[in-house]
């Protein structure tokens, strides 16, 4: 391999999940930043906001009025991209014009009544409560006929666009199946055709084995940084047995996959000191009524901070165009990741 | 098609250039935004900034001097992402770990000496010197035995991370056809296949057509919204006859791509009377040496704002983990960009 080394000299590296490549450029940390930088405005938040429409009991714009909720609580989302009651049409012109109605359902998930405290905040028992809901609406809206794939995503600080502190998350279920986990889709079923055995599990496997880019451990699941991730600190969630969906999961297993879920957001919150942003999401089976072993459910993180609380990586021209592209490599991001206390920030101060 | 129609209902559009899918959800327009807002802090732009490390005759942080150029200058990138001094490796381990040196050139594109002038700001010989220079850098690059394919693009506004108000673009050339030019080589090289024509150029034809989502056109480009256009108001510059690339472009093309570049800048700068942010750049043929009859040089502009000069459109969550998502429909941003004066809002002004 002669003098080529992944820390200092540009790369690509293979994302066998999707089947795309990313662009690895590890000396481009070096640059100075004059550019945007973002606020972190993390003002005093109150347990109870009577203007959030999150919180218990209040009135949200369409006139529906939250229950005192003491656990989670999930609704629909009241100005959903997706509803049921349209029409179906299709149009097919040609090569170039094709488009069709897409039918489909989007929820609102509040983790907490509390309005202050987010996933890294609350105990392994809160958040399991988030677990086993998804869980319910996953099986829920999987059931229906017209629904063949539920997408469970949370999206945190606004800087991700996320309009409202309270923490909540969302689900928008759909007729189709969306480009991303359609990309592995075709992937996992090409590996389970192969060898008979679910690739992301196999994958976990041998990252164990590697031991070079594992965060963390518990009884059923594994935090790492994959090792062609693309966004300065994403990390993925992802089991060590075949578990294709949240509809196979049992109550330990939901307990683990909680526990995990608060190990890594309490290392992000850690680095920078702050409540750490990030879009993050369940990939799992889809629901078309079929048998699924070739899927693993995992849960991936794509936090857009980079260089300190205010500076973010921006994924602008060259990646939009052509290439998403990362200035650390994976292996620094798991150093950073794995040198954080194992308590949130805020408690070893208090 | 029963009472489903495009401009109130949920629905999916096919872009035949990359052969992904889009959402669409142009009900969403109404819902309320209390979420995170971009500064325009249009600050009075000097002639020249002794401070700015691409205006002429001033010092950059490597210690190299600019030119007092008075046109167009172009140099290599100090922190560029790709280099061409790394030596060769690869990493071929089973399933999961593929990665290979990538070796590049990034260099740096200034549009005028004058700090604070944009292109839509330029007159058009001004911005013809630009398309010049392109094409000077693409046949040079691409001459290069290990450069494959050549990225010219602009980050626009520091919402798009570009961290240097002189009007500026950039260029990354390297050994492989990265991701997004990689889905357009393979649907273009299927289309030739199957009628002997490019595809841009047919698809630009049955737009013209049509004309529902043109924005304007002269002797040889069309500006249009794509059908398939995932941000508020991206754009299209393409040909109306065929050319595989800068390299075939005559003097009077030249100015015809600059006259189109300009005309679109002024549009997009008038909608919110700001300097719109965008990241754009050219896909045209890959420089591998080979013909390529199935290419079409375009031109693609993804602008990130949607409601008013503060508020963007956030690709996040649903968006990154599933599917592009757009709320207000192509046919709508054609409405808005096509009802906007033809002189710059600065200019009318004076
Ligand atoms: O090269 P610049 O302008 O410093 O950097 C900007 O453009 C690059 C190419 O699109 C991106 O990788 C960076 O994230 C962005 O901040
Ligand atoms: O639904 P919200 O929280 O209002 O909106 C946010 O998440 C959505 C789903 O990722 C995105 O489409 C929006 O751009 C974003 O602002």
């Amino acid at each position: 391999m002669s003098d080529f080394n992944f820390e200092d000299h540009s790369h690509r590296r293979y994302n066998p999940f999707t089947g795309e490549w990313l662009q690895v450029s590890p000396h481009r940390g070096k640059r100075p930043w004059q550019g945007q930088e973002e606020s972190t405005a993390e003002d005093e938040k109150v347990e109870y906001d009577p203007k959030c429409y999150l919180c218990p009991g209040n009135t949200r714009v369409n006139g529906d009025e939250n229950p005192k909720y003491e656990g989670t609580y999930s609704f629909q989302n009241d100005f959903g991209a997706l509803t049921q009651d349209i029409p179906e049409g299709e149009m097919v012109e040609g090569e170039f014009f094709r488009a069709k109605s897409e039918k489909g359902i989007c929820r609102v998930i509040c983790f907490s009544p509390r309005h202050d405290l987010t996933i890294p905040e609350l105990d392994v028992e809160a958040v399991t409560k988030v677990v086993e809901l998804w869980k319910k609406e996953y099986l829920d809206l999987g059931a229906k006929s017209f629904i063949n794939y539920v997408q469970i995503f949370e999206n945190k600080g606004s800087v991700m666009g996320c309009s409202n502190p309270h923490p909540h998350g969302q689900i928008w279920a759909q007729e189709s199946v969306p480009v991303e986990p359609s990309k592995k889709q075709e992937n996992f079923s090409a590996y389970f055709e192969k060898y008979g055995r679910s690739m992301v599990v196999d994958y976990v496997k041998e990252e164990l084995k590697k031991d070079e880019r594992i965060l963390f451990e518990n009884d059923y699941f594994v935090g790492l940084v994959p090792f062609w991730a693309v966004w300065p600190f994403e990390a993925m969630i992802a089991p060590k047995v075949h578990i294709a969906s949240l509809a196979e999961m049992d109550q330990v297993q939901m307990e683990a996959l909680a526990d995990a879920y608060k190990k890594l957001t309490i290392m992000y919150d850690n680095i920078f000191k702050v409540s750490f942003p990030y879009s993050a999401g369940l990939h799992q089976a889809i629901t078309d009524g079929k048998e699924h072993p070739e899927w693993d459910l995992h849960m991936v993180f794509y936090p857009p901070l980079l260089r300190s609380a205010t500076v973010k990586k921006f994924m602008v021209g060259y990646e939009m165009l052509a290439n998403p592209q990362r200035d650390i490599t994976a292996e620094s991001a798991v150093k950073i990741l794995k040198s954080q206390p194992k308590e949130h920030y805020k408690e070893s101060v208090a």
